[in-house]
C-alpha cells in the first residue's frame, strides 16, 4: 500500500516525568506537518506519562495478580483515552479527519503476544478517508486476564498486515547513534543502515538501550518491521520540518533503516 | 441475566444548551449512587450537547453528502468521546471500574439499523468484573458510509442481547406523565403501566414528545424493551438517591413499564 504507518513515541507528545502532562505545542507542530505532507496515515502514539505511570504502579503487565488492579486498569485506560482525545483534538484542529481507534476494544492478546486484532475496522476507516488513530492501551489476555498493548507492538501488527510503504517513528532525539547521545558527546549519527548492519551493530554493544538514547527496547519493532522489507525511519519530533520532510521524501537529518529482504510478505 | 442495563439521558450528564458543558456534580452523584448500590451493570450514556450540535450542524444522520462531513464526523467522534472520558472518571473516582467500549469501533450501522455488534467485547469486560460503558457515538453506515449509533439504539441492542433483569432509563423528569410536565400543571406521574396501557394511552395522545416531556422518542425504545418481557423503569437524575433507591428495588418515585410478554426473547 501506499500508505505510511506513523508512530508517534510518548517521549514526543508527553513529558515522562510529570503525570499526565501533554506536549501540546510540539503535538500540535506535528499535526500541522502531517496535514501538510497529505498523506494516507494510520498514526500510533505511545502512552507516555498518561499510562506508564499507572500501569507500573498496579502491575498491569504482570496480567491478574489482585482485585486492586481492575482499578488500576480502569485508571490507565481512562488516561490513555484522555491522551487520546488531546491527540484527536489536535489533528482535528489542523484538518485532519482523525477517528481513534481504542486497542482494548478490538483486540486482545495472549501471554503479551497477538491473539485477535480487527484489522477490518482500521481499513473501513482509511476507505472512508479517515485517518486511524490507535495507541498504547490496557487490553484484555487471553492467559494473564489482561496486559499491556504497547505502541511498538501495533506497529508491528499493523505493518505486517497492511505492509505500507514505510514506517516511521518519531522520537526525541534524531535517530540511531553510534553510542548513546544523552550520554556520549562524541556519537555519531547514524543516517542510513541495513539491516545486517544494524544486527552487527548492536550486538557488539553491551544494551541496545545505550544506542538508541531514548527509544528503549524499540529496535526490535524496527528489526521485526526492516525484516518484511519495510524501510523504517527514525525522525525527532522535537525539531520543526523534520517530520515533513520525512513525509515527503525530501533530506531530513534522520536515520533509515532499509527494509532488508524484499520478500513479498 | 441478574444485570442491569443503565442509559444515562444525554440531558442528565449535559447542560443540552451549552456545547460540551458537563455536569460533573450530577454525574459525582449518579456515581456515588450507582457504586453504592453495587449491581453488575452495563452503563450507556447519552451524548447531549458534546454529540448533537455538531451532529447536527454536519447533517451526519444523514450519511455521507460532501467531503466536509468527514471533519464533522471527525470532531464529533473526539467530542464525545471526551465526554465518554469524564464519565468514566467520575465513575472511577467514585470506585467502579469501567472501562470504555466505543461503538464507531465495535458496531456498524446499515441505513441506521444495527448491521455488525461486538457482544462478546462487552461479555469478556463483564466476566473480569468491569463495568463497560457505552455511548451515543457517530458509526460507520454500510448504505450511508456514516450515521448516528444513539444510546436508545444501543440499549435496544443490548436488551435483546444480554436479557438484564431490568433496564433502567435515568432522564431529567420524574418518569412518564398523563401530559407533559414541562407545560401543563395538572400533569400526573403515571407510576406503573403495562405495555398496553402504554400503547392506549401514547397513540390517544398527538406526539410521544408531549408526554415525555424531555425523553423525545425515548418511548419507542421503551415500547421495544417491554415487549421483550423486560422491565423497564424511568427515573430522575437529579433528584438524590432516587437512582440508587430503583437500583436496589426500594420504593422510589418513577415508572416502572412492565415487561408485556414473558417470552424467551
Amino acid at each position: 500500500m501506499d500508505m505510511i504507518i506513523l508512530k508517534l513515541g510518548g517521549s514526543v507528545i508527553t513529558d515522562k516525568s510529570k503525570e499526565c502532562f501533554f506536549k501540546k505545542k510540539v503535538v500540535d507542530n506535528l499535526s500541522k506537518e502531517i496535514k501538510r505532507a497529505n498523506k494516507e496515515i494510520i498514526l500510533i502514539h505511545g502512552a507516555g506519562s498518561f499510562g506508564h505511570i499507572q500501569a507500573e504502579k498496579f502491575k498491569l503487565n504482570k496480567g491478574y495478580v489482585n482485585k486492586n488492579q481492575l482499578h488500576g486498569f480502569s485508571v490507565t485506560q481512562e488516561r490513555v483515552q484522555r491522551l487520546n482525545t488531546l491527540v484527536l483534538k489536535s489533528l482535528q484542529d489542523n484538518g485532519i479527519p482523525a477517528v481513534s481507534i481504542s486497542p482494548h476494544s478490538v483486540l486482545k492478546l495472549d501471554n503479551h503476544k497477538l491473539a485477535d486484532i480487527n484489522y477490518k475496522i482500521f481499513e473501513e476507516y482509511l476507505e472512508n478517508h479517515f485517518t486511524p488513530v490507535t495507541f498504547g492501551d490496557v487490553v484484555l489476555d487471553k492467559k494473564l486476564r489482561f496486559s499491556i498493548c504497547s505502541g511498538d507492538l501495533l506497529s508491528i501488527a499493523l505493518t505486517k498486515h497492511f505492509k505500507p510503504k514505510r514506517v516511521i517513528y518519531v522520537i526525541d532525539v534524531d535517530g540511531l547513534y553510534t553510542s548513546n547521545p544523552k550520554i556520549n558527546k562524541n556519537a555519531k549519527l547514524i543516517e542510513s543502515s541495513t539491516i545486517e548492519q544494524l544486527e552487527n551493530f548492536t550486538t557488539s554493544l553491551d544494551s541496545h538501550a545505550d544506542v538508541t538514547g531514548g527509544m528503549g527496547g524499540k529496535l526490535d519493532a524496527v528489526k521485526t518491521i526492516t525484516k518484511l522489507g519495510i524501510n523504517t525511519i527514525l525522525v525527532n519530533g522535537n525539531k520543526p520540518d523534520r517530520l515533513y520532510n520525512v513525509l515527503v521524501e525530501e533530506n531530513a537529518r534522520s536515520t533509515i533503516i532499509y527494509g532488508g529482504r524484499n520478500e513479498k510478505n
